[in-house]
């Protein structure tokens, strides 16, 4: 993908906040979304700009740009996609490109007056917005493309061999639920079967004691593939919209049960968070970077190697993870920090992920989402879930205001959050993703 | 489920095929599925009957049904469903009942001219009917419900422990990929990455060499339940719209490499094939059964436990698969018959496997598809699945016209048939789900 004016670090916008340097929504990042301020409003289609939103479904009545540009806006408002960006998603990246041109046209700080008036005319307060999944998702697929984790984890459970013999072959990845994926701010506790106190005896049953978080990415599918048609790697990122952010919550204890021979399942579809925004490729444009895999490590089969240029590669999102409870948010202290890692630490690109999944003739559909899995980096303070930081309980750990955790307490809230900086260029940022834990519904 | 007169074994009618000893579809069956006859025509809900379908598209127009038989015809035909089930599945049993009583009253061979003419003008061929999925699939949860299945594959694995410690305690399932199901009469045997030739060395990479079907059953989701709240035992049939037949194509060497620690992925998710049509619950009322569990098997955990009554029981449905392959069908042989197996030997409900799925507070939603697991019986000829019945490998099939399988060869078509019969009872069946392996495009 070319820089184009679109990532001008000069650019500035006349809308209120977008020029905040520490913001997540500079015009150079214009990401997707869905949101609505009351109930009884329609979904819609919006971009963050500043402490604005942008609504797509207002600006398209006013049907102010031409071409490819209006084509794609139209979709961002068609009724059928009820505000989710299925439409957009499907049309592909030329039309991503002249959407996000004629937008960051008109919002930059000396766009003429005929340019800024019908976007100023539909531009809606961030604050009090509601948000939905930006897209349809129709199926939900969760990988495990961090070295560091699944080593840590396979740690944990064989300490002999922490790494399959599949491991730096195969993208793993597994079928996720895709009903229970949402925007929401809460969730009960998931009550399950857990393995029996002694062999033989009956498993028990209640709510979950290892209730954990997992930071994860978020890769939302653009136009998908006839089936029975695979994605080379030269076309896979053509198929790829943008990027959020997923929070896979887990059981550990009802999946540590249930999981042999075939998987996670309840463990996993009791909730999984998004983040409201799409932040597209295109304006990842300027924070490509090169894997950082072990040296040594065999290189990939043919079919998942790259062709050496840039955009088959990595980016350097930086990733953080914060956690309040109910004592912090009642004594007022900020939450606490409990991670930061890079997803250019994963072991398997973007690309490399759709075209593994497409490659037994497997279709994807436009607004699919791929999530990485766990996100941790390689040092001990980069771990994206509890089980590693706590070493499956072993280690609680403490928070500064006093309490310990081993896994999540109800109350207990999770932010995930993203950002990417890069000499002489504007931070983007992803928003954040979060959720907190409601006691189970059970007596 | 009371019988009623839509039970009556002596109901006859008045459509072709309709009293054909035989028949899948007598007046006493009904089953909904999606059709149309030309790729330029709309999706339609249709009822089979005989050797018609009923258009409920068209019938919808004519508006012949008052109350809920009104509104559930209308929900068939509301365009935002495009032919499918998913708004009647939404509706529940009070709206399934009072339907299909309307349609068995009109349909029965002393229905009289007025409420005979409607549903005449609204028949259609079955002879070349296409098909679609039955319903809009949000989410595919593929159980292992057949003791004899998991002991028989686990048997391959672990001579040692062919059944893992909680096979007997958890319903065990996992997420299936949604957008390969289809009811297509082909599809492209798969590629993929198998396991290393020796230990150490890089994985081999081509078309799947062991290719195999597995024999399930569909269940179909009606009204769905909010995240969070679970649905007990005793609610749980009022979830269920109805049951098909359902083949879950596996690429077993794929799957072999690739499913530690995760589960089944790409070895399962290039097709599914699904039979047109669905059998309510209501149709299955006269051929309840109880499970045939072996004695001396722990009773469920309390969540997962029946009220005794015959309602939380199995089902009574006679299944068979059936291959042809390109040499048969040349030299015009009928297809081999290579099992026969029956629902009744499964070791979980249909209501435990919606009980349980929603236990964590996952959310289902009409539509949704639950497919059994394969269904091998308790006997060698009972198996699901050629992994079975050609014992990995070392026992290779013979079938009728010479040539031998050990898995599916490109040419190879299965065919999954499934009835229902009962002393004084009209036989109902379930047609059939069909499936061709085409060569792998890949050089």
């Amino acid at each position: 993908m070319q820089l184009n004016e679109t990532h001008d670090p000069t650019l500035r916008s006349w809308v209120a906040g977008a020029d905040d340097r520490d913001g997540d929504f500079p015009p150079q990042n214009l990401p997707y979304g869905t949101f609505r301020h009351a109930d009884d409003e329609p979904w819609r289609a919006g971009v963050a700009i500043g402490e604005r939103i942008l609504d797509l479904g207002r600006l398209a009545t006013a049907a102010p740009f031409d071409g490819l540009a209006g084509e794609a806006l139209a979709a961002c408002a068609a009724p059928a996609h009820d505000g989710r960006l299925n439409g957009l998603m499907a049309l592909g990246a030329d039309h991503w490109h002249a959407l996000r041109l004629a937008l960051s046209r008109g919002l930059r700080a000396d766009a003429d007056a005929a340019r800024r008036a019908p976007l100023e005319a539909a531009l809606r307060p961030m604050a009090g917005a509601r948000h939905a999944t930006p897209a349809h998702i129709g199926d939900y697929t969760d990988f495990y493309i961090s070295l560091h984790h699944a080593t840590a984890v396979g740690r944990q459970f064989r300490p002999d061999q922490p790494l399959l013999p599949n491991y730096k072959w195969v993208p793993i990845g597994y079928h996720g639920r895709a009903s229970s994926l949402g925007v929401q701010p809460a969730f009960r506790r998931p009550v399950g079967q857990t393995r029996p106190p002694r062999d033989g005896e009956p498993p028990a049953f209640g709510p979950s004691q290892r209730l954990d978080y997992e930071l994860e990415m978020a890769i939302y599918i653009g136009p998908g593939n006839p089936q029975g048609q695979r994605i080379p790697m030269a076309q896979a990122e053509g198929h790829v919209f943008g990027l959020g952010l997923l929070n896979d919550w887990s059981a550990r204890d009802i999946q540590a049960w249930e999981y042999q021979p075939l998987g996670p399942f309840l463990g996993k579809s009791f909730a999984s968070t998004l983040s409201p925004w799409i932040v597209t490729l295109e304006a990842l444009a300027p924070f490509r970077a090169p894997l950082r895999r072990p040296a040594g490590d065999p290189a990939p089969l043919p079919y998942l190697a790259s062709d050496g240029n840039a955009s088959a590669g990595a980016f350097d999102v930086r990733l953080q993870v914060d956690l309040s409870t109910e004592l912090s948010r009642r004594a007022g202290h900020p939450a606490a920090t409990l991670s930061r890692s890079n997803f250019r630490d994963a072991y398997w690109t973007v690309a490399q992920l759709v075209t593994h999944h497409t490659v037994n003739g497997c279709n994807l559909r436009a607004g699919d989402l791929l999530g990485t899995g766990t996100l941790s980096g390689p040092g001990p303070d980069e771990a994206g879930s509890l089980l590693e930081l706590a070493e499956g309980g072993k280690s609680p750990l403490a928070l500064p205001w006093g309490e310990t955790r081993t896994f999540l307490q109800d109350g207990d809230e999770i932010r995930l959050s993203a950002h990417c900086v890069a000499p002489d260029r504007r931070r983007i940022g992803f928003g954040s993703a979060c959720g907190r834990v409601l006691a189970a519904d059970w007596a």
